[in-house]
């Protein structure tokens, strides 16, 4: 029944066919399999159920479960559950559980600390091939992974790593003494350390699963692939969300609360409002410009659109260039320089297509009042060349200002992907109209 | 000396030390250590010294490395270096590793089939743990993993897998069948599936490797987590590069040649300059209302940025969450509900913020001639409405354009991440100024 289908299939599997069910119901299928196996469907059940469930059923049925849970994922769990179901359910979890879980929840989210888990094979320096395959299979059960076993001195010093591919291999030597094995260069992490760079060090040294350490180089605990492939996907989000000027969602978004969502979306609308007032206010400036020279009016979206995108292209190449190290803070020269030519070349053929444009849309269509009159006075050609002048110089702005304004941030000390592209947004927008104006007083004045 | 500083450390570290090298430098540095440590290192170096280091040296020199090389990383380097040197390197490679190097080539960018490897091992049914693991050790130095063992039959059609943790795991038990084990109910892909697919499916299940099968279920190769972790970072900058309008490029920032990348950016911004043009032609109709009422011409940019930021939120945060499967089509109904909430919220504090300013901008600061008389009639308070009622109706334009565009996308077939966002900034600049338009037209006729 029940029982034998669920031990069948991946647990993953598993948690798919219980989406749609209620708590209890979840929790009544749950019962029906073996306790090590309902750790681990439970686990792979949407967060938001796993939260229901826990304030939902009795915490004294539900405790044995979230012990079994893997510590990493226990603390996740337990911070989003409701503080008094947390109250009721620490005392009921065993000692080291409860210790575990307190001293992990001490890590801030976003830290190393914060995704390790510390079901890790330690092994003595000492054991053959044929009793580390022993011991690991004798812990099998309560570790995170078998495939990375770490090898630790009296102290819980980190001394090297043996894989279980190693031991596969010697497994027709098996009194090879492991510490002929190992691995004593060992690249670890401290719990203190930004996931997004424990990810990228996985990423570049394809591990399976990397080691935390404290200073005195003690282990922690492991951070394994699966996690990093979350962190991977968080911080992208993270990414997309910051260039869109979203305060970064905790959850996903049908999920975040209405309210949430509103003020974090709220918060930077408003600052890119205050910002775009600026245009109102130097546009202001000019009122008498366009009075006098109303065909103007017409490019002024033309023109800042025009510089906006090239920013925001700018500053997204090099913010994904810089989150992949493929640029660094060092390279600042190359980068100024390829955006100057950028913005030169993608400028001079906006400012040829515009002039085009601008000359058939002012001298061929030029607007008339009812006697047949323009009701602007039609630019000459020279006068139309204001647009291809102010189109190349915000070009270039854009560029450079979007190539530049991410690697100062990093600079500061800040994320580079922190916001780089409302920013740019929002300054060019400004910078937009203060040149198009200035081109515009300037070249009409000396043109009368 | 060196032979034993490179086989004491982490192959990707030993790559790192050599980044500064010529190619002639690193290859004659290579082959100071062993053939097998060669491979693995060689494989950590930046692409670009890899293809150099191939274009360098004589094919005869390096065709044994290329052909330790794991299959998908083999396809991977040929496909960059010149067709000349390929067309030399093929013929001195190993029969097999050819017809493999060969047919891998076939599968195009972006499927399963262009990131799997096909060094996996593959077992008879009928084996002990004990003969599994011995098998498995021999031919351990060609695997690509042993975590994950597949079973197949005579004819290679996909039956069971076995990991190397339930092998470990009864370690004890060495005449354990391992059809007695093996997992029957196995999460494959297709060759051709998407590769993003595949890394989501392995994000959701916790892999350290996914089977890659025909339709006959016939066993091809594996894709391993570190190509996953790979593609999530290539698909997310994919998709990064999309939004900001940048046809994704293939290589990195810098050593993308300055000729492809003006390209993949001029496309993109040559499209949505022509979209910007039908703003100079809409603004064009209005001409003879900013003659009249010329204080309105402030509020374009104000206008148009904040439909354009609204807009580029929504289509953030719907792309993200459709990527992460957290927004289906099914839920088309919610989105917009919620977008539609979103804009009203939004757009009123907009509104209210705006016409406070508004009011103050144009009442306390209107500008003067040189006489002291204001050079545009001051608005009266009813007349300053048309910019908040504006501002109401635009964001929600934004909020409902852009939560709706990337479902409109994913059911047209598209990736929803395709230039959604640009598009929404090109639509909301379009329809802002017919908004502020209409509004502007409609309300100052009936207050006058
Ligand atoms: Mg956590
Ligand atoms: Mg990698
Ligand atoms: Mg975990
Ligand atoms: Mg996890
Ligand atoms: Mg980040
Ligand atoms: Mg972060
Ligand atoms: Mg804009
Ligand atoms: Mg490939
Ligand atoms: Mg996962
Ligand atoms: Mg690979
Ligand atoms: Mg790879
Ligand atoms: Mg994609
Ligand atoms: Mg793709």
């Amino acid at each position: 029944g029940l029982r034998e289908f669920a031990s069948a299939i991946h647990p993953a599997r598993a948690a798919e066919f219980m989406e749609g069910l209620s708590p209890q119901e979840a929790w009544d299928v749950l019962q029906a399999s073996d306790s090590a196996k309902q750790a681990e469907v439970f686990g792979f059940l949407p967060d938001s159920m796993k939260v229901e469930i826990l304030e939902t059923v009795n915490p004294a049925e539900t405790s044995p479960l979230v012990a079994d849970l893997p510590a990493d994922d226990r603390v996740d769990l337990i911070s989003d559950v409701h503080p008094d179901v947390v109250e009721e359910m620490l005392p009921l979890l065993p000692a080291a559980e409860r210790r575990e879980t307190l001293r992990l929840m001490e890590f801030p989210e976003g830290t190393a600390g914060s995704v390790m888990t510390t079901e890790v094979a330690r092994l003595g320096e000492n054991l053959t091939v044929h009793q580390a395959l022993e011991e690991i299979a004798r812990q099998s059960e309560d570790l995170e992974t078998v495939y990375y076993n770490y090898i630790v001195d009296e102290d819980n010093r980190l001394r090297g790593l043996i894989s279980a591919r190693q031991l596969v291999t010697h497994f027709g030597k098996p009194d090879t003494r492991i510490s002929e094995l190992m691995q004593r260069d060992i690249v670890t992490v401290q719990a203190t350390d930004d996931q997004e760079t424990v990810a990228a060090k996985v990423a570049s040294f394809d591990f399976i699963a990397i080691p935390v350490v404290d200073e005195q180089q003690h282990l922690l605990g492991i951070i394994t692939h699966d996690d990093i492939i979350d962190v991977l996907r968080e911080e992208a989000t993270e990414d997309a969300h910051m260039a869109a000027a979203v305060d970064p969602l905790d959850d996903s978004y049908l999920e975040t609360h209405w309210f949430t969502l509103a003020w974090k979306r709220g918060i930077w609308i408003g600052i890119l409002f205050l910002a775009a007032l600026l245009t109102a206010l130097a546009l202001q400036n000019y009122e008498a410009e366009f009075q006098k020279v109303s065909w103007l009016v017409l490019f002024i979206p033309l023109v800042i659109s025009s510089g906006g995108n090239s920013g925001s292209q700018s500053a997204t190449l090099v913010i994904t260039a810089m989150t992949h190290g493929d640029v660094k803070l060092s390279d600042w020269w190359r980068v100024i320089r390829r955006e100057l030519a950028m913005g030169l070349c993608l400028g001079s053929s906006l400012a040829a297509a515009g002039y085009i444009c601008a000359v058939i849309l002012l001298k061929g269509f030029a607007p008339e009042d009812a006697s047949g009159q323009p009701i602007f006075e039609v630019p000459t050609f020279a006068e139309v060349l204001v647009i291809p002048i102010t189109l190349v110089m915000v070009v270039i702005c854009g560029t450079l200002c979007g190539g530049t304004l991410p690697m100062v941030f990093r600079r500061l000390g800040l994320d580079p992907a922190l916001m780089s592209n409302p920013f740019v947004a929002g300054i060019i927008d400004i910078a937009g109209i203060v040149i198009y104006m200035n081109v515009a007083v300037i070249m009409l004045d000396s043109l009368s």
